[in-house]
């Protein structure tokens, strides 16, 4: 099977790596293809950013419907775009969040979400209710890095997310911790390893919970709120999204 | 003050009635500025119209607030962008859902919400659970009318949404009718005559709540989750809404 | 227009306290009349201080019907009485819990309210739940002041505010302050420009959201629960309460 | 033990029906008084009605603490007064609606409560929340009885409640019923004869749950939200409530 | 009337405790019957341990059925097996976090739960939220105890909960507190005069609670989910508990 | 890996269908283990049958972690025992409710429950509220089919199923279906494709979110709740179940 892992800024150095952590988590027999948008901000850190992330990333989605993809990730802890996305999609859609806080609620009582920026810990917060995991978070806490940081290895990215994944140890009464950033994917084993808990990375949660989706035979919905969007004309520098007559 | 209008679609005779209910719920001082994006759907009734008609309507923020705007209305029932507009503006931004949503639980115990197609009735329940206002809504209702055949003079559409407002009343044990689209603002006075009960229009709702929190000095919180964007580079079609380092 | 703003306290310093806020928030062409009831309690700091404020309070409501006025405002942060007097309302009724809490969740992410009296917190509480507005509120603080202290120009009512509204930015995570006072109604300006965030006054808000829904025409729906209160007699003291046959 | 049951309305009738199936319900050791207030409304069927019953509710349990009563039952079913009540109160207070609902709770899985006026549907869904127990309230249906009818022999009130109760059986997915009106006390057993299932009165209930608690030994907390009233001025008509210096 | 109480763990003292504590709440003419099952684990600390104890618990519901008892109590802090029993029971059946959390909503304004080990706090938050007593359960708090250092003359138990529950005291809010383990029941009216605050008790508050609903007749509908399970073959170990096709 | 799926009931035909419907959906390197345990209830259809099934069940989990399984299937829908379950487990454990659940909500907005008899209905209403998953279920609903009547080729189970599901989506306004029994789980596909719309089967949902969080690495959470139980004694017909001393 097929699954597009689009990480929804526009920073190459990130979206390999999240590649790379798609690809490890992957079956044998998956081609995971992972991609940033033609368009859209180098890093996502408010919702004005999720916001214009989101054409490039719909740009995606029907680049992957023409060529057929079964599946998509959306590699960015705000999950921006889903529910258009799934509008757009034949197949199933997760964003890394919505994997993560399922996952956690799997194997644990209650997560904490470790993230980047305080600003962001709003959306996190949002998307567990959207999702039902609310009763399941016990805090979402925010190390102050700015999200390329995660890119710098010179950095001492690390070294701050474990100092507050040992805080949610010590104070949340949390099982089990959430990674609350793609660039962070890679980090999730040794993390784990150290500090002796789960700790889930939703690019890696993201593409096995669409393989069992693919594998299961389970598409989107199309009967109602997530049936595919109407044709009609877009204007301006929208034009390119419009959604031909034929288009389903 | 200087309240500006935004029509998040680019279907101009839809702005202009817009335009024309804002200006008639404002008051005397208030100068009503009615715009549609650049860019964008021709109409909104999916999460897909909803994202590409965002970054149009984030476009028409930033000039606001370029030109010192003192306010701003969202005039979709989807409130599109609207935690993003937040982000970009100084002062305070309403959604017309919102508003319509809030006035009524003032003066009534519960609402329902007549809208325009189905496949829209799941946004109106998220963002009545999102603003704090489920516990008000009986119900959503949809007429099944699409958004543009309510600027068709030729079109039954006030019928038909009588027709829905009467088993509202009949069935939901409602005290108070909200329209979901703000195409059907200029319906809003003549319904409330023939229902009996109060109707409310989030256009007209939007502007004078605005003009309250303006006259108020209250601005938009800038201290966390709605503090301004952080200036970074967007690439492709979205380059033009970078935002400099000098912004702010 | 005409709003009446009712302290339903008795205390007389405070009624004009209150009455220069709401005068001072009014547009230029709405006749403020700020009034004590005739009878009840000095200060209302108590479950048992707010239901003997509600008759003199509906005297109020019943009066202002009588002389037709526009929108009542209640001003003590319990509001007391509000579905009552919304029952004998014609037009719209709000209370100034109910206004600042609603006009901060219109400006930020999460709000905390510092109010007078530990004992109180509880009555906050239930009514941010009762509006929906518990989403939005981070915590509900005391500074232990007795409501009549903010009468007496010698107290240090206003440093003992200022050092919990600091606490509060420190330790809640909320980007927006409400007074949960009618008696702390002239601090909020200047704690807002002290402390650099938004901070509500719930009185001025009160006052300016009545503005907005008689300008839309808004009134209470007679529809159901809020219908007009059924004739009936009284007896004893409450006597005079008793609503004529012809009353509606 | 001495329980004091109030009926908060002023119709001796119903206040006579009520203590006797609260001394019917109560343990041979339990002396019950049952009074109506010396002020407010014939019948309680709206919140101005229930704001003008508290005053003399509360003179009731101020004469009850004065004369060494143990526990109190408010036998309204929108249980007016009871956290005023609650402070005044050294023993346990119980509203009818509140012991109703929790003794359903008890016996089965979900509760339909059948009530007299649908404008007192709204504070039935109110209470059933506050207390926690919406999640166990099916429905709220009225029979649109005026209270008042349920005392007048000639009138079909049985008849209508019992067909109210069979549509709740068949439509509402519920295993109790709950009677919605203190002047539905005497019919509670012959109507769970004749529908087969529990059928709960909050008179009894409320009785038979106060001698358990006072039994226990346990009392209103004075610690927090429920502590006594501080003593303090009152008003005109409210001068009689003025609770003194010396009161506790 | 005949209450049998039902210690889940199959520890003789601490049955012995349970019981003599029951017998002292309970009314004069009311016999306890306490007793532990036949089968079990000696403590209960775990989900494991609830799932273990609740065969043996069943038996003891179904022989009281044959005996005729009136109502049970499952005085076990978790509640284990209580849907359960009331599928088997005629009459009411209550567990002891029930119980004691309802009482406390009757008295108090929000109540913190002592409990033994921190694992089982999950059980007790998950109770509060399936009784709808969340809303006014301020925390839960351990002390680590272990069930059965409780029955240790020896141990330091008391102290250790004195310190814990003055902890809540000063930190949670709360104005009631709640034992959270059946073999704290001993420990109760002097916790209270100590801490001059209610202290319940489970066990002595589900037996006065029972004794109320047998009073009033009340026994656990038959109508719906609770309605006496279908007699079916059982296999081996569980042979015993096959319910015969005349059970009922 | 090795995925052990337990029917907690003891009806062999059906454990041979639920592993079939297990192996069919797992990839190929699955081993699927398809047990019934030595003891229980033939069917589970009442609480009563869920509490009889878990000794049985938590017999198998142990065995399984005896000889080294990686995870572990419930496949009733009222997924007894998980909790205790996931106590005793290293790898992951899931309940066909959960599982099926989860999986609705990744591909639709709202899901309607088919399930057998309608007393079982509380549970999947409890589940889903458990689960975080009761803001996605629009109904629940039954068949009123006995459980084993799904294992009878001559009934018309499958048409009466059809019947409900079709009903589903006529009043639901739901755009997914979920099977609300293991016995179900042959229907799946087909009905899938008379329907039109996604139809979920928890068991093969089951297995491959197993897979997922095995390859993933993920394991039950070993800090909190969910801990190994502690080793204790356990009395008569449990003896079995104790758990040594050495047991980890």
């Amino acid at each position: 099977m097929r699954i597009k892992v689009i990480n929804p800024n526009t920073t190459q150095s990130m979206t390999d790596k999240i590649g790379a952590c798609a690809r490890a988590a992957a079956r044998p027999g998956t081609e995971v293809i992972a991609v940033s948008p033609a368009m859209g901000p180098v890093s996502i850190e408010s919702h004005y950013d999720e916001a214009l992330a989101t054409p490039g990333l719909l740009a995606e989605i029907a680049a992957g419907e023409a060529a057929g993809v079964d599946a998509y990730l959306i590699a960015c802890f705000g999950d921006p775009g889903l529910k258009a996305a799934r509008e757009l999609a034949r197949g199933p859609v997760l964003g890394i969040a919505e994997a993560a806080m399922h996952a956690a609620s799997f194997i644990g009582s209650r997560f904490t979400v470790v993230t980047t920026l305080a600003r962001t810990m709003g959306q996190a917060h949002h998307l567990a209710e959207a999702y039902g995991m609310a009763r399941f978070c016990a805090r979402v806490r925010a190390c102050e890095l700015p999200v390329l940081e995660l890119e710098d290895p010179r950095s001492n990215a690390r070294a701050r997310i474990v100092d507050e994944c040992r805080r949610a140890l010590d104070e949340d009464g949390c099982d089990v911790l959430v990674l609350g950033c793609a660039g962070m994917a890679d980090l999730c084993r040794s993390l784990s390893e150290e500090l002796g808990v789960p700790v889930i990375d939703g690019v890696s949660a993201g593409v096995t919970l669409l393989e069992s989706l693919v594998s299961l035979g389970l598409k989107t919905s199309k009967r109602g709120e997530l049936a595919h969007p109407l044709p009609k004309p877009m204007t301006g520098l929208m034009q390119p999204f419009a959604l031909g007559l034929g288009a389903r």
